[in-house]
């Protein structure tokens, strides 16, 4: 049987209370602090999409998907096919997501822009909507999609959840209403068949296979919101319900850190961007290398021993020898250790499955150590070198770049952009593109903005 | 971070044997009682769907991805709109799942049919694949998807997930891998990435939101089938693995359940059809109703008093005296008997809002009674009626119509069929859609079908 009038009613409310904050924003109430942060998790998201646009799980899906598309109203980030709207944000999430690059909110480990920002892009360039209406939209969005996250973790992402995917899908909901203007009630459905359609299995991760949760996430999140405007209807509860997103996926879930500060606290303003594309543990103890590589001229061949001291979560995350392939290189300790100090770098060439296996940075390996100290917090490391003319190099990083103790600067991110195009998208013309996402809410016409990470066909 | 490296490895192997089963699987390997099985689903799917076409949860659906539609090469049941293959399975899955009417795997309370059947009805006009071909696939897709089903029920449903939903894409992705003709390593990643898409909150039953995940079930396994075919790579143990489907939306999952004696037991011919559209457990009741009607030509003026005694579930969930719309009159037991007796009939015309709040068929409530007996089976019921003119009758209905115990014949699922089209599509001529599918194993291309579930434009 179908029916569920047995069940009673939630006592929360939420969903609708969500809805109505995001139907009712206006661009006034967002601080210019939370508006910043919006625009350098745009930057950050071409950059990150820029870098893996050409990876085999975005081809793959072109292949398949380009047969199924409707009007090509969409530019694809970084390359120069378009499809229509829903497909192409389904690449441009993908894309972004595929090294370990994107964004991150530390609280839920979900990587907000992925399904967001391909979403408003989208819908930007298909109606032609203000570059202020755009990046209102994502900023709401990501508020959702964290705000959700917080009331399922972290037992959601513990328990086998790839949060990213499956707050993801709500977040795109809500930015996709809020650019299609829906109204407080019509938002409540957008939100709620976005939550219906939350899905995506940790078992996927370190495969292809994550990239279609991810892709469908914006996808369906747009779906969501035209279906909302034509005039589908939703249960009221279904984030917060007994039977609801909160309830199904979470354990000891707790609906109100969806209100809790609601239009006060801006989640959206505390997303972290990586420098490196590897284990966020790593990145302390990658500060500390190539510092002291600067500082002291260093290449391997002086370096006869690493002592790197850090929270025990360093050596259970990354104490890898031998890693068989990129993957497993972006959690070996060994590795990163081996190409900061051949490479002064740790960008995503340091990073191939050719790297990983070459026998100068296997056996490199031999020579780091790993010390425990639970006194070292997570974003912090303490390296000692010992060199083959007898010297003891000491650095302590207290905060790792790109932790929210040390956000990367927005230079910095410029230069990430730069670099990641320069890999996925050559010849890409950088400096319109980073004008236009630092000037987006002045654009008219954000349609602009996608058009600018196209190449022009030779 | 996003690698998996520290999860074990399963034990189990149900993805991959379950692939391979299907991979491998030959026609002559399907017995031909399960082959008439799955002819009988294909008649009662197609009856839903012409039922179901012309519903506002279906309408809207079009209006919205129509927008976004690539080539139409595939039918929309009942309806005059082609769409491309992946909006057209999510318009005839939303279709034949809106009444209360189509197929169910008891065990599970899968509708099995709603995800898989558009999946392979949209390939085999497409790809040009044979009759042969598309019901084997379909056969296979059903099979895969009730035993996942198994492996999680009955937690699954009850904790809250739309089980045809999440099962529904796991089934739709092995059906149209197999109409792709993939080997059993790629049928494993499109089982991987049916699973990883696998959603459908139970707080979306009752509205339209329903239909969002219904729709996606044959549309992403459509996609997860070509994926696996263009190359895309998954984890091997996605259905079972740690963080697979069953440990991750089941609990004291039990994947075993999966390979138990598959190729000798075919849970795809223990599926039900249904004779009413409304809920399970009043069937028993109609089916005295209408008899006692019948025998005894009665109409609800000579009928002073009905006394129902049945199980106490019947009571729980069917106790309702003045249903508000036609979703709360399909598990009204009041409501029920008014048009039972009234109109000799419980077919779609009866369940309307307009009849739930009909003052003759809320006045007949009040004579209703029901009595708890424990020792009756669900699907029997045992009913008394008081006349005006002083009779008692009574009918014991030991399996109601449409039980396992009690099949529908297949001239009643044609009757079936010809009540739903003249519902959703009247003008359609029902008789050479009915011989098409009882003999769709021996048409050589199995796209005429779906063409003849199309009416003719006047």
């Amino acid at each position: 049987m179908k029916s569920v009038n047995q069940v009673p009613p939630s006592n929360s409310n939420a969903t609708g209370e969500l809805a109505s904050f995001i139907a009712n924003s206006n661009w006034e109430d967002i601080p210019e602090s939370v508006r910043h942060e919006g625009r350098r998790t745009l930057i950050n998201y071409l950059a990150s999409a820029l870098g893996g646009c050409q990876e085999p799980a975005v081809q793959n899906s072109i292949a398949v998907l380009s047969q199924f598309s409707g009007t090509a109203e969409a530019t694809l980030i970084g390359r120069s096919e378009r499809l229509d709207i829903l497909n192409a944000s389904f690449i441009n999430a993908t894309a972004s997501n595929l090294f370990d690059f994107d964004d991150t909110h530390f609280p839920t480990i979900i990587h907000p822009s992925a399904p967001v920002v391909p979403a408003v892009l989208a819908l930007a360039e298909r109606q032609h909507r203000s570059g202020q209406d755009m990046l209102h939209a994502q900023i709401l969005g990501i508020e959702a999609e964290c705000r959700l996250g917080l009331a399922v973790s972290p037992w959601h992402y513990a328990h086998g959840w790839h949060i990213t995917s499956t707050c993801g899908v709500v977040g795109a909901a809500a930015a996709a209403g809020k650019m299609l203007g829906l109204d407080s009630q019509r938002m409540s459905v957008a939100l709620s068949l976005g939550a219906t359609q939350a899905c995506g299995l940790l078992e996927s991760l370190g495969t292809m296979a994550k990239s279609v949760s991810v892709g469908n996430a914006p996808r369906n999140g747009i779906v969501a919101a035209f279906l909302a405007k034509q005039g589908f209807l939703a249960a009221p509860n279904t984030l917060d319900g007994k039977y609801g997103f909160i309830n199904v996926m979470g354990n000891k879930p707790n609906p109100g850190a969806i209100l809790l500060e609601l239009g006060s606290r801006w989640e959206s303003a505390r997303i972290a961007f990586k420098p490196y594309p590897c284990g966020i543990v790593l990145h302390p103890v990658i500060d500390a290398l190539l510092a002291l590589r600067e500082e002291h001229e260093l290449t391997t061949e002086k370096v006869t021993m690493v002592t790197v001291r850090a929270h025990p979560l360093l050596a259970q995350r990354t104490n890898r020898k031998s890693p068989r392939n990129g993957c497993e290189a972006q959690v070996s300790l060994q590795h990163v250790a081996a190409v900061c100090l051949m490479q002064g770098a740790a960008g995503i060439l340091q990073f191939t499955d050719a790297y990983a296996i070459h026998h100068d940075v296997v056996d490199f390996g031999n020579r780091v150590e790993i010390q425990d100290d639970l006194n070292i917090a997570i974003d912090a490391a303490d390296v000692t070198l010992r060199t083959s003319d007898g010297r003891i190099l000491n650095k302590t990083i207290k905060h790792s770049l790109g932790s929210l103790g040390r956000p990367m600067s927005d230079a910095q991110l410029e230069s990430k952009l730069r670099e990641l195009a320069a890999y996925g998208a050559p010849g890409l013309a950088t400096q319109p593109l980073i004008d236009a996402a630092w000037n987006i809410d002045r654009l008219p016409d954000a349609a602009v903005l996608a058009k600018l990470a196209q190449p022009i066909r030779a």
